[in-house]
């Protein structure tokens, strides 16, 4: 079984569905000593599996796939029609039919099996903790199961569930936030103050997400319990991954964020802009209903530029996003990462 | 002038205004190698100055006095208006009248006196930046002059103004924001995240605030570019800290907290309980208006030891607050901060 200890940089690609994600980036992090990771989310079954083993015949490094749990349906209510309502003028405003606000379940079985089937290294999950049945299948066919946590109860219950690593998200993540549920008890835990609850309450490995933009910060969650680092914004701009170009223009500066529903129906964090403005405060939780009902919205926004309507998300250190290959991105900062951790190890 | 590496420890003792920051609090703090703070909000100048003068006579060693800017009045409104109306049952429940919602700066000018006059070693500013006279005043007593802050664009602000340090508090932090505004553009960023970004962005030292509750986090914070910890919430159940019975009930154990205005009108972080549930939509943005509106009902609560109906300010870590000498958790996390680092520095 995979074991983030046999990595030569403590360095995780995080799965960016939707786009980002491709087998070039998880490729580059690969090559450079990190673990790259596919994202099954959106993506058709089959395409799934050719990433799979396009990327396992392109090296022979550990890699890791990405599932999103199946969401509960939602059931029709006044809040859901009357934010489709609200969103057919921005269907208007790009010329272009909202979509059916449908369920999807994001064929989670026959996703499942591709990745029993191809076993990469590691099986990480979304939106949940898998059933015990999934992960003993996958366990079975020698897949690592992580389990995204964000507050310390997931955290014990994906530990008791059989999960070999926990991915810590916290708030300062870009894009959906992962944990079991939408919507908690807290308004989202900030990752140092995560990690060290979830460091003293539980015993396996942690990955940590959320705003890590440099090789500092690397050293930063590895002294704060983590085992590596996740890395998503921070790989954005990189000519590997699949970021639109609006998207590119606007990473790399200094602008607000905000956690929102606007988009998709469930909280995630984007860039501050007029879509993110005029919605949040009236989209319901409704996962993936808005998702695929405001899909072709966002979409040609995103083909036309139109940077104030559709979804840029974007985690809280965004303005530190560098263009720059993601092999460079992983050495230098594993290099940063050491440098800092030898400077206060003989200073302090 | 006070240089953050001439402590023993990297660590600073958070200003806990109303209850928590008491002299010995300090004296313990500062005689373990910390630095400690005199909390100048809520009280009366000449106490003020009777707190400095007692913690000098007992230590020769630095510490710190923390004080509110002036906020701008609140205007009367109907939210306002709307918001006392509905306290008023708060008040009766605790059989006490609700308080007059009263402006005040805080003795502003007075204690901004004291301090010059008494020269302690750092005087620390919440709520927004110093006046740059003000600035010049503190620094030719040869008093340094840190600024809290929650955003880059305040960082910057902070070190045009001619601030010696900058107190960076992530969204994880217990009790107030303390930065220029109360509602910012974001939804307040992560400590981790916010001090990378402030480190590109700044050249001053950085004191890391929120969340950080054990020599692991202070590693952290150190990696991630701060020259000190501040511990807050981490220092609540030592036995010379001022921490009312009631909440000290509360802290060690795990409980979701959320940024609130229902207790004084600004953004604050506290463990979620009846009267935060209850009002934290309705409450306008009014401090410190709605801050002495409440007092009376807060502190009769706090004296009945009724937890549902007051403010339980603690930070996103609370869980891991341990009821010890200050000197010893000084000490302690000292220790953890140099194992952790030596650990990671072997190792990667």
């Amino acid at each position: 079984m995979f074991d983030l200890s046999e990595l030569r940089e403590p360095i995780v690609q995080a799965p960016m569905a939707g786009g980002p994600s491709t087998v070039a980036l998880a490729l580059a992090v690969c090559r450079a000593g990190g673990l790259g990771f596919l994202a099954a989310g959106y993506q058709q079954p089959e395409a799934l599996r050719e990433q799979i083993v396009g990327l396992r015949d392109a090296t022979d490094a550990p890699f890791g796939v990405n599932l999103f749990l199946p969401t509960t349906p939602t059931r029709a209510n006044a809040g859901l029609d009357a934010y489709l309502d609200e969103l057919v003028d921005e269907a208007a405003r790009q010329q272009v039919p909202l979509g059916a606000p449908r369920y999807s379940d994001d064929a989670w079985e026959t996703k499942l099996d591709v990745v029993v089937h191809e076993r990469p290294a590691v099986a990480s999950f979304t939106f949940g903790c898998p059933p015990a049945a999934a992960i003993e299948r996958l366990q079975r066919a020698d897949v690592a199961v992580w389990v995204t946590v964000t507050n310390p109860d997931e955290a014990e219950r994906a530990q008791a569930a059989g999960a070999d690593a926990l991915v810590v998200q916290g708030v300062e993540a870009g894009g959906h936030r992962g944990g079991f549920t939408d919507g908690e008890d807290d308004d989202g835990s900030g990752l140092l103050a995560l990690l060290r609850v979830i460091a003293h309450a539980t015993a396996i490995p942690l990955v940590a997400s959320g705003g890590i933009a440099d090789g500092a910060a690397v050293a930063a969650v590895l002294c704060a319990g983590a085992s590596a680092a996740q890395l998503g914004t921070a790989l954005m701009l990189c000519p590997e991954a699949g970021t639109s170009p609006a998207q590119r223009s606007l990473l790399a500066q200094r602008a607000p964020t905000r956690l929102t529903r606007a988009f998709s129906g469930r909280q995630a964090r984007g860039i501050v802009n007029r879509f993110l403005l005029e919605h949040s405060a009236t989209a319901p939780a409704a996962y993936p209903e808005i998702h695929h009902a405001t899909s072709p919205v966002r979409a040609a926004a995103r083909h036309r530029g139109d940077t104030d309507a559709f979804n840029l998300w974007a985690g809280q250190a965004h303005e530190l996003a560098q263009e720059r290959p993601a092999g460079e991105i992983v050495h230098a900062f594993g290099e940063e990462a050491r440098d800092v951790l030898q400077h206060w190890a003989g200073r302090l």
